[in-house]
């Protein structure tokens, strides 16, 4: 196991009908700015039970903050937040609304150009405190202090950190999930899975709890999918342990001294950035064809992972990894998503584009496994 | 899954040599008051690291916090942190002297009789920020707002809880386990064990991941205790393991949304303030007894424990629940650690006194399942 440090200070407010506790959550003197994205909580509900709760509370609120949230939407925000002398972010809605809130956190107190945050996370000093209402779980964003940042003009993702951009609290309520659609559902069912494996599928180190809890995230996604997905009138109990599941793959809790990996995460950001795929889409593309590309360095993780999520113990190694690699796979196909970048029609140039951006950067990926621009390459053209 | 609240905001920093971080960890303008237990730290090391990292900061120490912490003892560190003006409180040792420290950062700042607290958790209002250098895992009270305190003059033991009594932060480095008694080991892994099952042994609520994650605590000390009782030298990943195991089982971390026990705690207590036995001890006594007394009740989740901790799947479920108890009795003898009351020649007198108590303070443990005071008789009964 390797040494590390561990703090997430986020309070989490979990279960049906908890909107009702936002009320005593909020800070009573605060100026209050609500960002939401583009209209879904005003037709499941969710937008009346807030309002409620904002009732006697000074707030504004800031609308439209798209999926993949963009740099050019987001400065708006921070021009009238600043503006607005805003003391408070509640951000109401999924993961990209919430990664839009945490940049807006650290914009707002910051005097010089917002955009320098995002070239250097360090000078993102101080931060305006920041809470949620989450309502499509995938992300984890509701519990940890990181966000992804696009730029339209550049067709770039970036990551954005801070040590204080972790939400005060988040309230989740598996109900608010009850209108998303299948797709959304699906593609936070991957993200969720995918920052689980990120986490665990690269080498021993002899950390036997956090692996065992990154496979509880993998079984229990295994054992609700069919219902999360066939249901006809969604169940409670399905939509809370998918809830807990993508809050619990990023927020630390299954990080703790071991190597991680993100590699799946970086290809699919210049996936999503060059073609406008959804981010879970384009996970379920990289996630099998990594696999393959990289069978021998994660053999032993391969093995034990097929062994203890998917029951695959009979054969040779070879014969188990390759096993292991197809369930995966079909895992996202049951999910109702394509995982090769041709069902999506996308162009074969986009791989060149991808590889020569990672080539320009020297990125390499994966601690000890060293996935530079050769092996993106490989990973794309087995993807396609 | 029932609805809940999660936090936590206790900073781990984990992993060897880590105690060389506590100079940039400790506030610098502090009055310090480090507290200890019997010396222990002095033989193995720790002292020697601790002492070396305070050099510059203002301190004084206060020795002698026993296990099972007396608040005969602790208040004479009340009242010398009120004389001293102390403003930050360092334990270095095991859960016994956290817990004791809990309660000094809670007296410290109270202007009234210290034991009003004790008997009025809520009187405590306000509380001087703790942290702790951790030596003996076993209590998890080095990321919990828990604690523990023992009255000599009544024999009782008394919770102590505030909303602010987490650590601010916790260093956690295996090797200072090295020098821990092998008998010291198997009390602490037998405390982790029945932490984890008093908030996973109760009835199903669909709660499949945190079901997942007691039951990867549960595995992976079944997976280490052979390596770390008969080991000639220590080995630094099994007792990161151990140290891990210990500080998840008790941080709110598997009690999301699940119901919770505590009997067995509650009835062990009562055995160490009439016996003196370890607690560990009384732990490895009553919990099998209790799992026979409440098997009825206890089934389903019994069925599920001995499938995926013991892989127990063959028979019917009235032997596979017996062959369960069985097995879960077995490892605490494999830890070295008798079972009944008897062998530790403890009178039978000591049952009646304790049913008294359960019967005049008419506790009910255990939600839904009722435990009183028969319940108790039976188990002792069942446990000499």
């Amino acid at each position: 196991m390797y040494n590390f440090e561990f703090y997430n200070p986020t309070k989490l407010v979990f279960g049906k009908g908890s909107i009702a506790k936002l009320k005593e959550l909020l800070p009573a003197d605060a100026k209050i700015m609500v960002t939401y994205g583009g209209g879904s909580v005003k037709t499941n509900g969710v937008y009346e039970q807030v309002i409620e709760q904002l009732k006697g509370f000074d707030y504004i609120e800031f609308w439209g903050i798209e999926p993949n949230p963009k740099y050019e939407t987001l400065i708006k925000a921070i021009e009238i937040g600043k503006k607005e002398k805003v003391t408070f972010l509640l951000a109401v809605g999924g993961g990209s609304v919430l990664d839009g809130t945490k940049f807006i956190s650290a914009a707002i107190p910051y005097e010089g150009e917002s955009w320098d945050l995002i070239k250097d996370n360090s000078k993102a000093v101080s931060t305006i405190p920041l809470a949620s209402v989450m309502t499509l779980p995938a992300t984890g964003s509701e519990m940890n202090n990181g966000a992804v940042i696009s730029r339209l003009e550049t067709e770039e993702k970036f990551a954005f950190f801070t040590p204080t951009s972790f939400p005060q609290f988040s309230i989740l309520d598996p109900e608010t999930t009850y209108s998303l659609p299948a797709f959304q559902v699906a593609c936070g069912v991957i993200d969720t899975f995918v920052h689980t494996v990120e986490q665990y599928m690269t080498f021993p180190v002899e950390a036997l709890l956090m692996d065992r809890w990154a496979e509880g995230i993998l079984q229990t996604l295994k054992d609700i999918s069919d219902t999360l997905m066939k249901e006809d009138k969604p169940d409670y109990e399905t939509r809370s342990n998918y809830m807990l599941c993508a809050t619990m793959a990023l927020n630390g809790f299954i990080a703790m001294g071991v190597p991680q990996d993100w590699a799946t995460h970086m290809i699919g950001h210049e996936l999503t950035a060059f073609t406008g795929l959804t981010h879970g889409v384009t996970l379920a593309i990289v996630y099998p064809a990594l696999l393959r590309v990289m069978k021998e360095e994660k053999m032993d993780k391969l093995l034990q992972y097929g062994a203890r999520v998917w029951q695959i113990t009979i054969g040779t190694p070879e014969e188990r990894a390759e096993q292991t690699i197809m369930r995966t796979e079909s895992f996202f196909n049951s999910l109702g998503i394509a995982t090769h970048l041709s069902d999506y029609h996308v162009d074969r140039t986009v791989i060149d584009k991808i590889v020569e951006r990672f080539k320009e950067r020297k990125w390499k990926l994966g601690e000890k496994q060293n996935i530079d621009y050769h092996v993106v390459a490989k990973i794309l053209d087995m993807a396609y």
